[in-house]
């Protein structure tokens, strides 16, 4: 069977933001399914900001290849298979890329995706990357304890809005750091967070402060840059850092200067350590089946911001660095 | 009885290095040993670069006081007692200061220092916070495996000369940074240093490069500044840094800006743990006897600045900042 794959592929590398220029449409014919493939037929497209790295041409763990469909994840339903271990009308997930079709080995395929656990679009936010590096990061490097305090920034985001109902279940006063109002108002009220700051007030390194009256013990660190800097200063003795994004920084080529933090690291032993979801697959069972629990429960809240149609992939990344975003940002195709 | 007291005080905070005139000479008389407490002579004190943090007015883990003796460590001998647990005649190390006498209460005396291990001044050197910092830093933060490469700044100083040498017995690739060709040369002849760059030279980034052709897994950072910026870079996927020292910056108070390390931490999840010694003595006991038990049998080379007299002590302290020092710098009283 023959299948028109409409893609939006990277049409030029940028070490700055994201823009629309950087991608184009495309048409690819899948005419047929290859032995041990499998062809998916992708229902939603994620949007991540961790996507702005693969489009750059400054060294990074991941890459997106020119001419090809931008290299994103996504959920979808095999359409045709000639693997023995996945059938039609299985759904999927894995880098599927901004495209309405795949065509690939499923030996890499991420995992099965189970619809009654929650919708299956939950595969690219909540239980999908964003789920699991909120679980993940928080359990292996800020090693959260009750009554401590947690700050988040971008609180309102795809993993902010998760690692704040995960860390409020420990036990720890959660502190978020966020644009707006509104969004400081949906974190408050359904991510779990005890107080939140907007980091572009004036005012933003004395509220902060004044939120966190015994100081901070572990900061998950979305965005580094202008926000860290305010957030390092008032971390306790034997604070940890999980670096998880870099949101704050639009080019890292070359690197902006900052605030060195060495005398700060040595003389509050505090601990920094960098996460990249990838690395931490045999952590995902252990992540999917806490998050799938609460889930099922009814007990995770989490937003969505959904665009509608391939054509709007490029305009839901950029609205990523645009801070506009409440929640997970996915892209719906018929 | 009574004694007559010289020190040397701290006149001035400063945020800036050390100089002549932060210090005073002074005369204090001890009339007699109070009860619980114990008259001690000390026989060599310590200049640590540590000790410019002291001076500070920015914060720090530990400050020196105006108008009394200066801060550090030192090595004497128990003149007078009136406590059970220590005899006339005992070696002691403690925070005893710049200064000719010490009348201290027991309960914090460090340890007491065995004269058939090695000679007594090893107890500020090797055997003492340099030797420990070395020992445990490496062991605790670097997790330094056969084979692999790791890079130490401050290469020929006090701490650098002992963790090169640890390293070597762990299998390691060891390449230092210094100074000098002078330095260099040491740290490869006596302090077990594969390979030793030069942080003042124009090539530095290159020769470094170019000595670490597998990248570097382990830094021991005494430094943070630019030969830090010039590590950075160059770290393996996973690496550990190890923040003992900020030597290369003069003054933190603001704190100088230099390139941001957020996505390098991010993209390598690297580890950067701050270090400081007077936190780990928990591990005491097991560093002194491994460097105890090397210096008996002759196994561990250190180096030492000995300036004499306690006139000397502020000219030994500056000393550090310039580069000059050649392993541990000691102040010896008659």
């Amino acid at each position: 069977m023959s299948y028109k794959n409409n893609r939006i592929i990277l049409a030029e590398y940028t070490d700055g933001l994201p823009s629309a220029h950087c991608f184009a449409s495309d048409l690819e014919i899948i005419n047929n399914c290859a032995a041990e493939k499998v062809i998916i037929k992708n229902h939603y497209l994620s949007a991540d900001p961790a996507q702005k790295g693969y489009m750059s041409k400054a060294a990074n763990y991941a890459r997106a290849e020119l001419g090809e469909a931008m290299h994103a994840l996504a959920v979808g339903e095999v359409v045709e298979s000639r693997s023995d271990d996945f059938a039609v009308g299985e759904f999927v997930t894995d880098w599927f890329g901004w495209q309405v079709y795949a065509h690939v080995t499923t030996e890499k395929i991420i995992r099965k995706v189970d619809p009654d656990i929650s919708p299956i679009k939950t595969a690219i936010g909540a239980l999908g990357i964003s789920g699991l590096a909120a679980y993940i990061a928080l359990h292996t490097i800020l090693e959260p304890g009750k009554g401590q305090t947690l700050v988040i920034s971008t609180a309102a985001g795809a993993v902010g809005s998760i690692v704040g109902q995960l860390a409020k279940n420990i036990g720890c006063r959660v502190i978020g750091i966020t644009s707006t109002y509104e969004k400081a108002h949906i974190a408050k009220t359904e991510f779990g967070y005890d107080e939140v700051v907007l980091y572009q007030s004036a005012g933003f390194a004395s509220a902060l402060a004044q939120v966190c009256p015994h100081g901070i013990d572990a900061f998950f660190d979305n965005t580094g840059g202008h926000i860290a800097d305010t957030v390092f200063p008032l971390m306790n003795n034997r604070g940890r850092i999980a670096q998880v994004g870099t949101t704050a920084i639009q080019s890292w080529d070359p690197p902006p200067v900052g605030p060195r933090k060495e005398r700060l690291i040595l003389i509050k032993e505090l601990r920094c350590e960098g996460f990249i979801i990838f690395n931490h697959t045999d952590c995902f069972p252990e992540a999917i089946e806490y998050l799938g629990q609460m889930l099922r429960a009814g007990e995770l809240n989490y937003r969505e911001d959904i665009y509608e149609g391939l054509g709007s992939a490029p305009d839901a990344l950029i609205s990523l660095y645009k801070g506009s975003n409440r929640g997970k940002t996915i892209i719906r195709l018929s």
